[in-house]
């Protein structure tokens, strides 16, 4: 097995979805850090890893992938032997984990990678944020969130009983909106704030966020 | 087999998304037509087949599926063995196509879909458009494109040598945008032309045309 190559920021979200993965498969990699702020995801060498420039890029030997959802899904399946068990094997069950999914794609990151811009980056790099998109996109989470009680006072977790892929990628957005004043609209709700307290505990967790400097 | 049930409307983009694939798999299902102009989507029963009011939803027996992309991928799977293989089985190509699918649903579809609002739909039912979305959303798209063409110059389809649902899933919105001004952005790049002019020829896809009414 070639050593895994991951390209990316350890403040940036869909960086940690991948990393966030490989700790759980307990899969090691290379870390090649890309300093956004000089601008490294918009030129060679890594734009050759992505077109669109943006982080992550990965390296499995001659397997060369971005899109961090994409990157997840592969590492799952080529390595399923390996370290939690992060799907379901049953076709109805794979197809209730698809919908989740696409929701926390779709849905969640849509409004939830906003507000982490706006609460979270911004203000790490002292940029004067945007309260008017605050404010439209926090109302859109409010909506989300009634949508996730109810499937999580269903369901411990958005794929059934065992946490999934589906549930590890809100990670790198819960742990930039539990800092920020976002964080009301999760505890004001008993499941989600169970869900993200238990999420957010998993070690392999713990491992991606060591990487973010202090 | 039960009967599979979709829930949408023939004018909608993700519900194509589902019936392109069901004609592709040359799999019979029942269409409930829900009426959008009059908010069906936001009331019962609609609501309680997915919890974000939108179009399609999906019922195979006892397993109820929102999001088309869930739809689609639960479909292949599920079906693999009838009509047009959509897949790879080979784990690298996988990976490649999870990469192409996620740039559909994350790049191409984020501004697609808005122009096809605002130059399809918005134009179908009378309502003025508005040239600031339109401007900004075909720069994007232009951008696009340039990877896209490279993409294409490279591999037939997205996916490798054979369509795949990463092709499929482009189909609904490439419908309205080759009928609307857009159209040009396309047809300036010769690999990209190719591609739209052998999928959207596909006779499934013809069958999905078929039920919008006149
Ligand atoms: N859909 C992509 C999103 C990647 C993305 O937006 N990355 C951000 C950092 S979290 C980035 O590189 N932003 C710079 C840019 O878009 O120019 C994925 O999931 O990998
Ligand atoms: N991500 C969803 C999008 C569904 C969607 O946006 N459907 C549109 C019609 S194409 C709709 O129902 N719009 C009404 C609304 O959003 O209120 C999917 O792929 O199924």
């Amino acid at each position: 097995m070639a050593t895994i190559k991951v390209h990316g920021s350890p403040y940036s979200t869909a960086t940690m979805r991948v990393t966030a993965t490989l700790y759980e498969k307990q899969i090691e990699f290379e870390f090649f850090n890309i300093n956004m702020r000089n601008g490294e995801h918009k030129k060679e060498p890594f734009i050759s890893l992505n077109p669109f420039g943006q982080v992550p890029a990965f390296e499995d030997g001659d397997l060369k992938l971005f899109e961090s959802r994409a990157i997840t899904q592969y590492i799952n399946h080529e390595y399923a032997d390996k370290g939690t068990k992060l799907t379901s094997s049953d076709s109805k069950k794979l197809a209730i984990m698809g919908v989740w999914s696409e929701v926390e794609s779709h849905h969640f990151d849509q409004v939830a990678s906003k507000l982490v811009w706006e609460l979270g980056i911004k203000t790490l790099f002292g940029i004067p944020l945007d309260p008017k998109i605050v404010e439209e996109n926090e109302a859109k989470l409010d909506s989300i969130l009634d949508v996730y009680e109810k499937r999580l006072s269903e369901s411990k977790y958005f794929g059934g009983d065992s946490f999934t892929l589906v549930d590890l990628h809100h990670l790198p957005s819960l742990h930039y909106l539990m800092k920020s004043q976002s964080k009301k609209l999760f505890e004001s709700r008993p499941h989600v704030s169970a869900w993200v307290a238990d999420i957010t505990a998993r070690p392999a967790w713990s491992e991606v966020l060591a990487m973010i400097p202090n």
